[in-house]
């Protein structure tokens, strides 16, 4: 399996050189734009200098920790601010294979393409459980693959690219499973605040000591580029994770970190509000152009994309270049994120031309 | 070992919860002020949003990547920029791992003691080879200890904590030890602009596809929490370090890089020779009480730290408190840079306050 970047950047390179108008359905990032608090903190924080500018503390800035712990509900201890929500999984991750004899990483199949990636990096073994047709994740599935080989499972809530919201039940036995075994449970929850069902759950409702959840600004607060993310471990773990994040990048940027603690500070839940509603109508209006295409596809309960499988046309890169060509709309190819969705494209809906590229799929197909 | 940041915080807490003024040695935070390009840079950044608040590419912004090329005199497709330079040694020290079955690596001692903590986590095992009185490796040293077990050796020039800048000669011969065992030589080189010899060769002068030079804005720019560093890896390794990068951080914070980049294009040679004459005069100014407190030290020809021996003070943490508290002055304890120093203590000459602490010293020997 290839990383979802360098596929992105091909797919996207394909695109742009493309002689027709395409839509770029390809991305994961937000177009509606950061809250206003972050631009204003990192005005704030230019006007510093001198000592402000010199290192922060290796887990966060204090007063951003203690903030993303009183939100969370959890000990400031537990939480280490991270360079975006890859370093927080990276940590995750880590930590539950330096802990344990076993190796092997569980993981579900369609998958975001880092965490395989992650696994192999920190030489860990995978193995994968298939999702259902709408995206559910079956924990008795997740029971039989589990042994004690297993030092890791990780789920993404909601999820790219199913977007399902998994329930509080099944994180409830997901963690059971990781107990069992020893293991960690990984939550990677960054696109908790584009919930659709108003059923998400984190991981954190789970009072384990086998739970990590991470999280990030990158999709919050519409600031991919800023990489701020966090991630919460059990009291055990969290000095070790601690340990591995100052070796590996010694602390976060600090401007950034600046800029996500003003935006804490002053954006109002109607910023969330508002762009849940945008990507609600998307949703609609690109179902309904799936509809008429004769495509299946399962209504996204939360983050930012859709999958969706047209007949006779699998998800192959080759397909992928074709609807660029001829439809003018461009998306990831299923085979990226596994095998069980290899008959299937991705589109994300973070473009304001969401109805145009709808109009053309509906068109072609 | 310890790693240099605990230490840093217990003897900075030890120092704030002292009763006396204290003078602090013990960061390496320059307290001379980031050039203006730096905060007009952010300013500049803060005005954008949208497109460019997202995901930079990984690898660096294309014109920060092709700015350093180009005072390096490398191709562009060498440069890695990442989380500061702790990533860019990550990356280093990683990929020298990776590649060989060797999981050796070779140390100065003293030494920076991030290098065996990222050695550790990396799962390499460490050996040191000690530097003379003066700070000088021999490479003949380095020759003997090396093997086929060798992945890496790991440099920095102009050195923390000894002050030495290697000349061209010993880097070479490192090279060709790396060479010699199919290792790689990974020379830090983030204090290049702290030069007071004139003598300074970057690793990057030998023509060798077994060299690595990591390098950082940190010091460069007094911005030491931007966390903006860069990797230089021979062609073949490149790729393999852009994934890794990747897979652990996605891509360093934009907000940072952009501040970086416009003080790249803005920063005259005037900062950096103005911030070399102050380090100088406080070298003079602290060496002078120094001879007079009976020490033995060499005067350091870069970097920002001096190493001294007083006479029946061994370089412990219990000597490090009771200068705090007997004679105001707070430094390193040798024992943290390894064997080598543990009779030392490192003091900080990035503090407006050397003269006070000079004659604090002068006065308590």
């Amino acid at each position: 399996m290839n990383y979802e970047e360098p596929l992105f950047f091909t797919v996207m390179q394909y695109a742009e050189a493309a002689e027709r108008d395409v839509v770029d359905m390809v991305s994961g990032n937000p177009d509606w734009g950061a809250p206003d608090g972050v631009g204003e903190g990192l005005h704030d924080y230019a006007e510093t200098g001198g000592e402000a500018f010199q290192y922060p503390p290796s887990d966060g800035l204090r007063e951003l920790r203690e903030r993303i712990a009183t939100r969370r509900g959890v000990d400031t201890e537990r939480v280490v601010v991270t360079n975006g929500g890859a370093m927080a999984n990276t940590l995750g991750m880590a930590r539950a294979l330096e802990r344990r004899s076993g190796d092997e990483v569980l993981l579900t199949d369609p998958v975001y393409p880092y965490y395989p990636g992650k696994a192999e990096m920190l030489d860990g073994t995978t193995r994968f459980v298939p999702v259902d047709e709408e995206g559910a994740l079956d924990p008795a599935d997740v029971r039989a693959a589990a042994s004690d080989e297993t030092a890791c499972i990780v789920v993404n809530t909601p999820n790219n690219p199913t977007g399902r919201v998994y329930r509080e039940e099944t994180l409830r036995e997901l963690a059971a499973v990781a107990e069992a075994h020893d293991a960690l449970l990984v939550s990677d929850e960054v696109y908790d605040h584009f919930d659709f069902t108003g059923e998400f759950t984190s991981a954190l409702a789970i009072d384990s000591e086998h739970v990590v959840v991470t999280n990030s600004f990158s999709k919050t607060y519409a600031i991919t580029g800023f990489r701020v993310g966090y991630a919460i471990l059990p009291k055990r773990d969290a000095p070790a994770a601690r340990t591995r994040n100052m070796l590996t990048n010694v602390a976060t940027s600090r401007p950034a970190q600046a800029a996500v603690l003003h935006a804490l500070k002053t954006t109002d839940a109607d910023y969330h509000e508002a762009n849940r509603e945008r990507l609600r109508e998307r949703v609609d209006s690109f179902t309904a152009a799936l509809d008429e295409a004769g495509a299946e596809y399962s209504t996204p309960e939360g983050a930012f994309y859709v999958l969706a499988k047209f007949p006779d046309y699998p998800g192959t890169m080759a397909n992928v270049k074709r609807l660029v060509d001829e439809a003018g709309v461009a998306g990831m190819p299923g085979e990226a994120f596994g095998d069980a969705r290899s008959e299937w494209l991705r589109f994300a809906l973070v473009t304001p031309r969401v109805d145009a590229a709808a109009e053309r799929l509906a068109e072609f197909f």
